[in-house]
């Protein structure tokens, strides 16, 4: 199921994309992605349902955190000519960063070079602590897509990543939390106005979602909603004012962001 | 006023510390720090108070997002014989690691090397963006004590600092949030085992609260109960198992956890 939340008449709603329209629900998001795993959960309909033209798209999911991985895709390691990692490294984005499918990524006026990172995300379903690898799957609600906007020129200059990553409009999430998908074989590209500029598979990834779920759940405890971003393939690059960035995950659709 | 959080008979509530007493309020610390600058405002108490001894500190404050600077005291500046740098060096913390007053820190499996770090932290009274030196006393509804605790170990071997900072139990804010009080005079002392290990003055900071909000909004939105933590001064250092830390600011009063 293709999860979301959206806008429609000035209201904040919840649904699901059903290929064709959206059907509105009465759920909150967190209580479907809680039930994602239990086949007896029936989702609760409202008798609404809207074109994709009629609404404006929220992020899906509000998080308490959203924790970044560096280097994760080995196409990529091989592109930079670094090593393989031992373990993952992680980093965070704040929540008030977040945009949503078709918002604007604004320019900030501190830097002066900003580029794209086409990420799979992870979205938590539950609550958690020291999670095995085995029991990793209980906590994924679902899967969105992820821009990791950096300001590469800050984040140069910076020791921290932190500020580089932080500015608002440099998180765009969405358009939908997909709750069936296998994570380990998904095609992943980044076109920048239609030409493409990253172009991988999930299947390259260094640290599986398993295993990241499990090294976070280590350090610390994973919150209903929370967003893990998996790291990003080859082909990062910059973008200019007035650019589209549009990226694609196979199973999840398309998010699409201009730079202005 | 010092405003806190507490549990009291299994009830979160809220209230303020008259020097002797809690005295139980019914407004929300949110709405309370926003109208900290508003002399008109009169805070609804309840016919309620309590001893010290009878309540249970909670976190006086559950932000959406804790911005911590590196660097920020001349004397420690001086210490670590650094440079006095040109701009603040932030990064985050995540809400899942803060706890409160009387809470213990827990010694990571991860790390043999854990260190304190008293600082002085902003709590922010509203939302807000591109703040300047001006209006930023507009946007601070108080202040709190922060102990930023690191996994010392982790922060040399990692080339980001997310990991060794971000460990539950690894930001006690508290005990209560004081909202009148002159912040850049304070006198701020930490102790190990009653002895003294952190002793310096606010009047010491690089940057100030101001400049400090003024830099974070020109970056990312604040808003309503973010924490800003200030740095620390000279004198942080390591703490073993067993040990009770304690941090004292002049006007807010002392945070006291024992690492376990």
């Amino acid at each position: 199921m293709k999860f979301l939340r959206f806008l429609e008449n000035n209201k904040i709603k919840i649904g699901y994309f059903d290929g064709k329209k959206v059907v509105e629900l009465s759920d909150s998001i967190e209580s479907l992605l809680i039930n994602c795993h239990n086949w007896k959960y029936v989702a609760k309909k409202v008798q609404m349902s809207y074109s994709l033209d009629d609404i404006q798209f929220l992020p899906p999911i509000v998080p308490s955190k959203i924790i970044c991985i560096g280097l994760n895709y080995k196409d990529h390691a091989k592109e930079l000519n670094m090593e393989i990692p031992q373990e993952p490294r992680i980093f965070l984005k704040p929540p008030s960063a977040i945009i949503a499918h078709n918002d604007s990524i604004k320019y900030p006026e501190m830097s002066d070079e900003v580029d794209y990172e086409a990420e799979l995300a992870i979205v938590v379903s539950k609550d958690g602590k020291n999670i095995g690898i085995e029991e990793a799957h209980e906590y994924i609600g679902g899967y969105t897509i992820l821009n990791d906007v950096t300001a590469r020129d800050i984040q140069r200059k910076d020791e921290q990543w932190t500020r580089a990553k932080s500015f608002d409009t440099f998180c765009p999430i969405g358009p939908v939390i997909e709750t069936e998908m296998d994570s380990k074989n998904q095609n992943i590209s980044l076109t920048l106005n239609g030409e493409t500029k990253q172009n991988s598979n999930t299947k390259n990834m260094i640290f599986s979602s398993a295993e990241l779920i499990e090294f976070i759940s280590n350090i610390m405890t994973l919150n209903s909603g929370d967003i893990i971003s998996t790291g990003t393939p080859p082909g990062v690059g910059q973008m200019k004012r007035g650019d589209i960035v549009k990226i694609n995950i196979e199973d999840i659709g398309t998010l699409s962001n201009q730079l202005i």
